[in-house]
């Protein structure tokens, strides 16, 4: 989704820019690049691939990129293949631009400006914006007019820095649609796509509402929202915001893995006292009980593995509270005129709290007003845009989360769905005494079942050789493992680039049995639930067809291997929490799989963590 | 699925089950076997493959095979491979069975029989019901008790045949959750899976309904309920009701794609009167207008491509009538506890109406007894259990569709779709006449539209040469298109065993596009509509990625190809009705592929027309 930093300061601001490029990385890792003013000189370099290619070639002549003003970016591509003449910043004349997100009319913007004697020298839809600046900045010369200008032009959403020779003291951001924060030093200012980029210079930052332009000089921040200066507020950031290492871990996202118990316990405890089977705990959401006391209806709005968690939700709401739920892809949610029924708890889920597509279908849906709206975020990110424009945060306690393929963040969003769940129905007096004592009860078993099945590695491990050579691969799953049979599938797709899909496996037979054979791996997801009668007939279906089925299967049900059939069996758990624990092998197959394979799995090609554009 | 066949009569009936079977080879094509009685003696024959090979086998001694009573099937593997000793009927001692469906309990059944001392000779689960009706006629020698006693001990969904050479008058058969029924001839009576098996010796059919025991003699039929003994009234079919032939074309299923403007135009025409722009058929649905008026809430359940079907619907009905519309597939639904909310109406969607989890799922929902249920079958077969077990009966008048891979049957369901979602709009004030006169008007166009879009046939002919050699492939679409997508890759699937999958173009930066390379084509739907923007920066991510895209988009919006992108330019058509539109590229594609790479077009690997199993 592309990264952004920028700096005006009294001391040389090269390595704060590539410190800040490399803590953004998560956020694209196509190819890098920064500019600098030196003496009345633009000063920029470029190079494909991840930020350390950058960090290399300024290294060869740190002197030439001394400056006290500059921008620098870490691109994920959109318009136009990773290479150097696409990497960021783009130049016109004495300007350089950085900018995420999209700009949707460019084409038209191109042919305008090749009609007024522009050369292009990329393929990206940046390039236009330098332009236009430039174009305007000739008749009036005031960058920050000549940026305000020129917004109004392009359709879209977008974050920008601009630096201009001319102007060296002026840094001009603008935040429309993508995320920017302003650092505040101490006689010097800063601004980046995400806080973690600044940390080491400053603690204290400023959140950009949608369509504010800034100015920064070292001295001063001013902001400007429909062409009237305003007052943004300073927040303070605690100083436990660290990122993390990965430890004695090969990658992040297996140290992520193993995190999951904690994390998972750490998300409970929100709701559940231990020892307490009775009730949960009374400041659980205590001042959102009103609100959440007259919801009767659950719209679940997100994208990628958190619309997998959102589709668990759904079975829980209606199966333990008979509240109809609806889940949907915000990609589509927003642009299809959907019905949102009155009194509805409208559910955003987003890791980071950004995702352009959640974001934007929550604002239409709150456009709309609809009867009694209540709005929730299930983030990870206690300061991110959802967590400031919803009624209600619901925090995920993961931790920051590294590793591009979700997985601790996954189960906590579980784990705080199921408080929600409970909450919900406690207040509504939808849950009777019984089975809230049973299910606290097993809430606080799950903890230790995640470590249980954390034993299982080494035998996934092993089962992982049978698909190192594979091309593709099915999923398979019924009632509350369908959904883990998606996200195993997207795990493997992600890190492994095997097309895996996942399937209800009572579909199977409408379609997908025709690409079984001998070269089609079917992975199974089958505890010992309502259903499990259900799906042996399904794996049945599969075996007779010389397909070779891999099943996480219950220890009790004592599933039998045979020469296509291989089995692991995971503990024992409850029907209702299983999803928490089945999740855990699929992704330590994935894992494996990928490590096997030899890819980048923290940073698997294409991919970037924090989806900020549409 | 299977398919059952059955005769007593005077004449020799060898010729009757056999050609039964070729025309029951829609449900399974596996393997295929007849059993008959003659002269105190069970004749049985069993083939693997088609049923030409069962026809070639028998015709090699047709005299060994003369019969007067007989059961004779053809199998679509559920448990054990396609093998001769799995192969039905399956017999123990002088009893002879043919079962279609499931016996879930099979295993804990043979392990007692196995205690008993009966040898087993398949892995099917049939076998256990020979070796049980066997050890039961041992007790008490009447073959019909001997049935009665044992069903009860089954679970799971069948229907049997079942015959015993110590009763050669008698013909045993059994309904309980797999569709049969009772051809009723002069001097002679059958039994089939599918009145279609029986169409060249009788016009008269009496249909079982669950849980009913028949016994057939050339005389006479009694049919048993709860063991009583009970009236089922025999019902006269149209001439009309005739199988359909190839022609001209080399495959059913380009004949079926072929016929789509036809069968759209007559299904549109039950509701539209051609030159009307004012208003929809009085007669159209006149009589459930109450019931309709009353609906708040749409939930729709089905299987397959009749739930990409159903996916239309939604976009339809909330974006037109404002009405709030659940889709879900019926395996799922049907097992996990679903809210049904009040004054629903439940459609489901089944070519052939007889799907057996939507079947089961509409049973689940009628004994919930909701307030203000409404139920509507949208089905292919007038006389199939769905329509019967429904309030309202929405045909699509697609004629008899043979290709297992559905194709005018799903484009009759969405012109049938869209009527009802004018009908309901219109009956509850929903829908203005404005917008009413622009639908009617568009509508009429649509049938010349899809012959347009047929002369597309050699264009993408050409593109389908480079899908022969490809492993995996993504299809794209936003909005409406997002289930063509999801039916364009299911199409390929079924026919090319390409593992193709459909995605909403938005969650593609989600995950999936880490699988994008130059070996991974992208199919894109494309229409100049509200999403085209988005969709086009979409493409640009999968362009600047090297993916090849082969995109179909509108006429009018003149996308340019170069040489990652193909472009087959489809006529303009406008945004609601471009679902229908747009089927029939995806088709042809997958048609094409299929072809190249030498599949069983018609009846692809693994897969039966009819999913009568659970």
């Amino acid at each position: 989704m592309c990264g952004i930093v920028g700096a005006v300061a009294e001391r040389n601001i090269a390595n704060i820019l590539l410190e800040g490029l490399k803590r953004l990385e998560y956020r694209g890792y196509d190819s890098a690049g920064l500019s600098v003013i030196q003496n009345g000189e633009l000063r920029r370099e470029r190079q494909v691939g991840k930020v350390q290619a950058l960090v290399d070639a300024v290294g060869e002549n740190p002197e030439f990129f001394n400056g006290h003003i500059g921008i620098a970016h870490t691109r994920w591509a959109t318009h136009g293949e990773p290479a150097q003449k696409n990497a960021h910043p783009h130049v016109s004349g004495k300007i350089a631009v950085v900018h995420n997100g999209i700009v949707e009319n460019y084409s038209e913007l191109k042919d305008e400006l090749i009609a007024k004697g522009y050369t292009f020298t990329s393929q990206t839809d940046t390039e236009v914006v330098a332009h236009l600046i430039h174009d305007l900045y000739k008749q009036n010369p005031d960058l920050l007019e000549a940026v305000r200008a020129v917004i109004p032009r392009l359709h879209g959403a977008f974050a920008l820095g601009i630096i201009h020779v001319d102007c060296p003291d002026e840094l001009i951001t603008v935040r429309l649609g993508s995320p920017l924060v302003i650092g505040v030093g101490i006689g010097e200012n800063f601004i980046a796509s995400d806080q973690l980029a600044l940390l080491p210079v400053t603690n204290r930052f400023m959140y950009l509402e949608e369509g504010d332009i800034a100015k920064l000089t070292r001295h001063g921040i001013e902001v400007f929202a429909d062409g009237q200066k305003v007052t943004r507020k300073i927040h303070e950031i605690d100083a436990k915001q660290h990122n993390a290492d990965k430890g004695e871990f090969k990658h992040y996202m297996l140290k992520e893995i193993y995190e999951q118990p904690d994390a998972v316990a750490k998300t409970l405890e929100m709701g559940v006292d231990n020892g307490n089977t009775e009730q949960l705990r009374t400041d659980f959401l205590q001042r959102h009980e009103a609100a959440l006391g007259g919801v009767r209806h659950i719209q679940v709005i997100a994208c990628g593995t958190s619309y997998h968690a959102g589709l668990v939700a759904k079975y829980w709401f209606e199966n333990l509270t008979r509240l109809p739920c609806s889940v949907e892809v915000a990609s589509e949610f927003r642009y299809r005129n959907p019905v949102v029924i009155d009194n509805s708890l409208v559910i955003c889920i987003s890791q980071s709290g950004e995702t352009a597509d959640t974001l934007s279908a929550l604002r239409d849906i709150q456009s709309q007003s609809p009867k009694g709206l209540v709005t929730l975020a299930l983030c990870n990110v206690a300061t991110s845009s959802l967590v400031r424009e919803t009624d209600i945060f619901l925090p995920t306690l993961a931790g920051p989360e590294i590793g591009v393929a979700s997985t601790k963040a996954f189960t906590t969003q579980l784990a705080a769905l199921m408080l929600l769940v409970l909450k919900t129905g406690v207040t509504q007096g939808r849950i009777n005494q019984d089975t809230l004592t049973t299910l606290l009860s097993q809430i606080q078993e799950l903890p230790g079942q995640l470590y249980a099945s954390l034993h299982l590695d080494g035998a996934i491990q092993e089962m992982s050789e049978h698909f190192e050579d594979k091309k593709s691969c099915l999923f398979l799953g019924r009632g509350l493992q369908f959904p883990i049979a998606l996200e195993g599938a997207l795990k493997l797709k992600e890190i492994s680039y095997i097309h895996a899909e996942g399937y209800a496996a009572g579909e199977l037979k409408h379609g997908p049995l025709a690409l079984v054979d001998k070269d089609m791996p079917i992975v199974v997801l089958a505890p010992k639930d309502s259903m499990f009668d259900k799906l042996k007939a399904n794996m049945q279906e599969v075996h007779a067809r010389h397909g070779e089925l891999f099943v996480f299967a219950s220890e009790s049900s004592q599933m039998s291997a045979d020469e296509r059939t291989h089995v692991v069996s995971v503990p024992d758990v409850c029907e209702t929490l299983a999803p928490i624990v089945y999740s855990i092998p699929v992704q330590l197959l994935s894992y494996h799989v990928a490590v096997l394979r030899g890819t980048d799995v923290d940073q698997p090609r294409n991919l970037a963590k924090s989806v900020t554009v549409e």
